[in-house]
């Protein structure tokens, strides 16, 4: 734990218009944090654990080592864990047991050590049972930055009992990869859980099913197709995403995140 | 005046598309401010002074001392003041003289001394009549964090005559409380300024007057009552709200700031 | 080039769900940067150079000098170049070679030095064809925020090659301005390129063709004329625009950016 801290990030389903990133991070200056705070998103849609772990995923990637606030909480007020988790970069992060952590935790070289936070620690009289992040996860966070030791504020737990990120690994079979809707971005563009270097390359074409079996050319941006037509390509963190040129490929094939989705390889 | 101040926080309803709140942060920066500027939201629905500073006093109460420009401001480029209020706690708060930062003052002590600022200080000829933010309120704000004294800046003024913020306290008669709606979250959450702590600790239920009579039961979160019922809840500010379970109760009681609600007590 | 960098700024068509800005973010604090990082805007219309430009323009005059990474980009991935701007008042300005920036540089004092940068000095393999933002310009940006000089990263390229800013400067014949819409706010406020000092100071009436043609009253603030009624104000930059008082300029009149709109003088 000898990584030197370079950001605290923040992601919640808050949204933007009321006060309440702005108490968090009110509460983390006011524990005397002076490491720069970036937003990663505080529009994740509402409760949804799967795009919001899946962005704060793609964040990390890119994001120098730090302490990273993630809450999306459906659970709050109740018996769920708040974590602490080392990953193997150096990097900790802090948020619910509801598997939001896991897949940036995962990309970031996997969990070292993980921790419940004490709630004995805190005041119950003064946390409110619907703003955890504001009363518990801040102040874990601006004390970890502070220097505090992630053992003084949490009980050592075993990884294998967190709650896992919702979305299942993807399965090979032959000629075929079953995998997941990740996130619907604000384009409508479809990027899955599926690596893109676990295709072949050789392929134009694959089959897409997600309830309705469409045949989709394989591009290398949105150009490469028709206006209104769907094209699939590499997305920037190195899935496989669904588009369409100047329109929303989720609208047309009607998916979700969590949606499953098959794709199959033919060589025409 | 002796307290460190430690941020500069901000709060408009100029939303984020455009370049005004950059502009304003420029201003701060070309002054040569180095505290950390913290946004509350820039997306106060437009003129509305009752939501603009409930929510300025709800993310105030959890900042660190500092610096606040706060700006909802139907009034600019009329005769109305700008204000800069110093209160007990130790921070500053600038903005239009129209009841925006009482409520955060109030919450934060009280206002110590207060000032107008003097416009004469400003050429003329580079202001704006309809940005007032830009080219008066954040160059104080950069003056006084640059440490201009305020004094310097503004012509004491007695607190008495500033513009009252537009709710009044609310009224308790026998079981009874009459208040006001501060604040429609982005869930459609209700909160009110009728302090929890003003309410009986045994009550079960209560009704809910504004315009139809509501009796709602009382719960400590959303999940308390079945999906589209009505829950009465302390927010996380100490004041009473009314919530739906994954629904709007702003669209159910047809309220919005600053519309009366009465509360009355029931023991069943 | 001696001049001290005092922020680095960001505008995209980006939007604030995803986690693309956070990443670009995350490249600079990876770089090392430690200039504060101000977020002019992230919701500039999907691929409308036009408003990117002009709003970058708008609040970079009241920043202090930085480096300033703009990135409204339909042509990513196409051999577009990427270019870095140095611009009289000291300021770096980098973005894609579109017209994007030279709006901005034109109002800092114009261009001193331009370069194009050098696709060769990055990894081709890591590039993401969607995503120059975070995978070029992001590290060009931190590049020269920690002092690696320009020509290192760029080849040096005659500013007269670089794409124009696509309005065209307002051109004046007798008793008429023809000029162009440059942005439409989010108050529905038609923002033109008109400079206000271009018109005559006692000018009461202006009739303004936009298609339809319109007699318009010239006015202070919007309050100068009844509800729903269209009025001519100097905006807070110091050009013509066209609002309506509480209702939306750009509906009533039908135009949006880049529309042609004639301005004639009458003295009634």
């Amino acid at each position: 734990m000898s990584f030197e801290l370079k950001c605290v990030t923040m992601l919640t389903d808050f949204g933007l218009s009321d006060e309440t990133v702005a108490c968090c991070k009110g509460v983390l200056l006011s524990k005397g944090l002076k490491l720069p705070i970036i937003d990663i998103s505080h529009e994740v849609p509402p409760f949804d654990i799967v795009s919001g772990g899946w962005i704060l995923a793609g964040a990390l990637t890119f994001m120098p080592v730090g302490i990273h606030l993630a809450v999306v909480d459906p659970g709050v007020g109740t018996e769920r864990k708040i974590v602490i988790l080392h990953v193997r970069r150096g990097d900790f992060l802090v948020g619910p047991d509801n598997g939001l952590l896991l897949e940036a935790a995962r990309r970031l070289g996997g969990i070292e050590t993980a921790w419940s936070v004490r709630m004995e620690l805190f005041d119950f009289s003064r946390i409110s049972p619907t703003f955890h992040a504001r009363d518990v996860m801040a102040p874990v966070v601006g004390d970890l930055g502070m220097g505090v030791p992630p053992s003084a504020l949490g009980k050592g737990i075993k990884k294998e009992i967190l709650v896992e990120y919702p979305l299942p690994e993807p399965k090979m079979e032959d000629g075929k990869i079953t995998g997941y809707v990740a996130y619907i971005d604000s384009y409508g563009t479809v990027r899955t859980n599926i690596l893109w270097r676990s295709l072949r390359k050789d392929i134009k074409n694959l089959r897409i099913s997600s309830g309705w079996l469409f045949s989709i050319p394989v591009g290398r941006t949105f150009a490469d197709v028709d206006k209104g037509d769907l094209v699939i390509l590499e997305d920037s963190w190195g899935y496989l995403s669904i588009a369409v040129n100047q329109g929303r490929a989720s609208d047309l094939l009607g998916c979700k995140p969590k949606d499953q989705i098959s794709v199959e390889f033919t060589m025409q």
